[in-house]
């Protein structure tokens, strides 16, 4: 056997598949990724340095995370059983597509959204039936509901606030779309404590809504990938079949239920990026940019077509923001987090001095 | 939409698929799961629980982990595009078996061994094929190599040494699969630091071969859930598009590449397990068992048909082994991992006690 025949054996998914990537840069301020821009208090930092020194490090986590899931539980107003823990939301949307599809049905998205969502679609040999948003791209509700009428068993994921628009589906949105969708609706919420409506309320109320949500931006957390799905204890239950046994180490687990038991503290971040938010906006609204799209997560997305060249001069300038204009509609789009606000301010300033010498 | 019609929406594969669990027990001496009776040096975890303090949380890993692959490489003494890691060898079949098999291809495997192999290949929606080994458990080579010649597409797994049974395939006979053998081979290689051939030297001689290895056992990391996978470049490269992104944390990423710095120390175990194996192998041998399988792993795996009450009496005296009867070809087997010098000497000790009191 030579590499080539070898090559032939591959899934033809994944041979198709195109690669995900994103090249490291080291430029000292990061607007690219969507962190949180502070870093964890330093008491709690400690108090976890601690627990790692007498953990013992050669013994398996718990079979189940209860504890985590216990703290998960008072966190989002449900039971341990609505609940599975994993590295990050993109754990848990892969077990989500092997459980909750097959080949002969059709997986919903809505584009621009999360890249990962079709890669992982395709990979797996499912069918994405993509739709898109608005000219202004907020979500087309209209199509949404047409798509899954004319596919009640189909899956639909939507993320709300959407990466990268920052677009979102109000509650009456979200209300009618499950009182329309017969097939399972998954909701990734990743960035919902910074704006937008959180529907862990109606998965009392509808056994096919899924919700996935993380503790990388709000909590501060994107170091640990940790994530978690919210949903029905029955449709929970067959999901945890797929999960993969032991799949959090003893560090994301203990740390997860330290950072639950100390919310107040870390959020305090939303209400430090929501004005950095609002003031950003009102500022890049002032500057000849072809659009910026109103946001409720933490980043901004603006088109322009001097795109190549502003991203180039923020880099010089030390400051590195996404180009994400690979995206379907999102031609001429870079979106940027909203940092700290000594970052704001210097991004800012930045974009004054290269919008005069544009201009 | 009630709970039961939705249920009828999730994968058949997952409906049907059994729950993998674990009960939680606590028992002082635990041999039920094959971890590494030390902890790791005091001084090794001081250094991490500072980096934990440093490294800034709020900050996602780097999109591939450079520098742990360049230290897998150098472990392994191939290059870092040989090499994929992520959480536990369990991470790394998931991404292989969505990779290397398509619903008209049989995967391989041969019964009794890991159950989670049997398990994520009915999940996926593939057909298992499954060979049976001798009665002495060994594996049946012959069998093996026919299989893989009527099926020449189809994905071979086998784990060596085997887990439950602590069986080998030697060199030769990894060498004849591996020329008679068109589909893939992914060999499991999770307990080869405590005997058996490490089939590494094989990855530049054969491109459809793909070794996964862990720091769970001889790196006594099981709470980190660490794993890799080593196969030729062209494959990793095909493989690695369906990888999670982000999918290990820095704090397992961090932890592997000061493991693999310092292996002399963190394999001190491997010296200590090896001697205490041979004691309690020819030690278990003067009992009056149906059966003592030679083990080349970190457990041994004896047959008797004391199975219940002998379980249960080391249960209350403190020490909880692994009961795998219900394994194919395994009635009445009992899976004891091989621990400390003073948790083997009081096993023995308990374990001649039981025996006077049962013959």
């Amino acid at each position: 056997m030579n590499v080539n025949q070898t090559l032939e054996l591959i899934n033809k998914n994944i041979r198709t598949l195109k690669e995900y990537h994103l090249k490291p840069e080291d430029t000292p301020v990061k607007l690219n990724q969507n962190e949180n821009p502070l870093d964890w208090p330093r008491s709690i930092k400690n108090d976890i340095a601690e627990f790692v020194r007498e953990r013992p490090w050669n013994r398996y986590p718990n079979f189940v995370p209860d504890e985590l899931k216990k703290a998960l539980a008072r966190f989002s107003g449900l039971s341990p059983d609505n609940i599975i823990a994993g590295n990050g939301s993109n754990e848990m949307l892969l077990d989500l597509l092997i459980s909750l599809t097959q080949p002969d049905r059709a997986v919903i998205i809505c584009q621009p959204t999360f890249s990962l969502y079709q890669i992982l679609i395709e990979g797996l040999g499912r069918k994405a039936q993509i739709l898109y948003a608005n000219d202004d791209l907020t979500y087309n509700e209209k199509n949404i509901i047409d798509a899954c009428v004319k596919n009640p068993k189909a899956l639909l994921i939507i993320c709300s606030p959407n990466n990268p628009t920052g677009s979102v589906l109000s509650e009456s949105h979200i209300r009618e779309i499950l009182d329309r969708h017969k097939g399972f609706f998954i909701l990734d919420q990743a960035y919902v404590e910074f704006g937008g409506y959180s529907a862990i309320p109606l998965i009392k109320e509808y056994p096919n809504l899924i919700i996935t949500r993380t503790l990388s931006k709000a909590f501060r957390g994107a170091g640990l990938r940790l994530g978690y799905m919210l949903g029905t204890p029955e449709i929970i239950k067959e999901i945890n079949k797929i999960k993969l046994p032991y799949n959090i180490n003893f560090f994301s687990e203990h740390v997860a239920i330290v950072a639950l038991s100390r919310k107040e503290e870390l959020e305090e971040t939303v209400k430090l990026i929501q004005p950095q938010r609002q003031k950003l906006f009102d500022f890049l609204k002032t500057l000849p940019l072809d659009n910026v799209y109103p946001s409720s997560a933490n980043f901004i997305c603006i088109r322009t077509g001097n795109k190549n060249s502003l991203f180039q001069y923020l880099k010089e300038n030390g400051i590195l923001i996404r180009d994400v204009s690979s995206y379907p509609l999102l031609e001429n789009c870079l979106r940027i987090s909203v940092g700290s606000e000594e970052e704001n301010e210097l991004l800012m300033q930045k974009l004054s001095h290269f919008f005069i010498n544009h201009t």
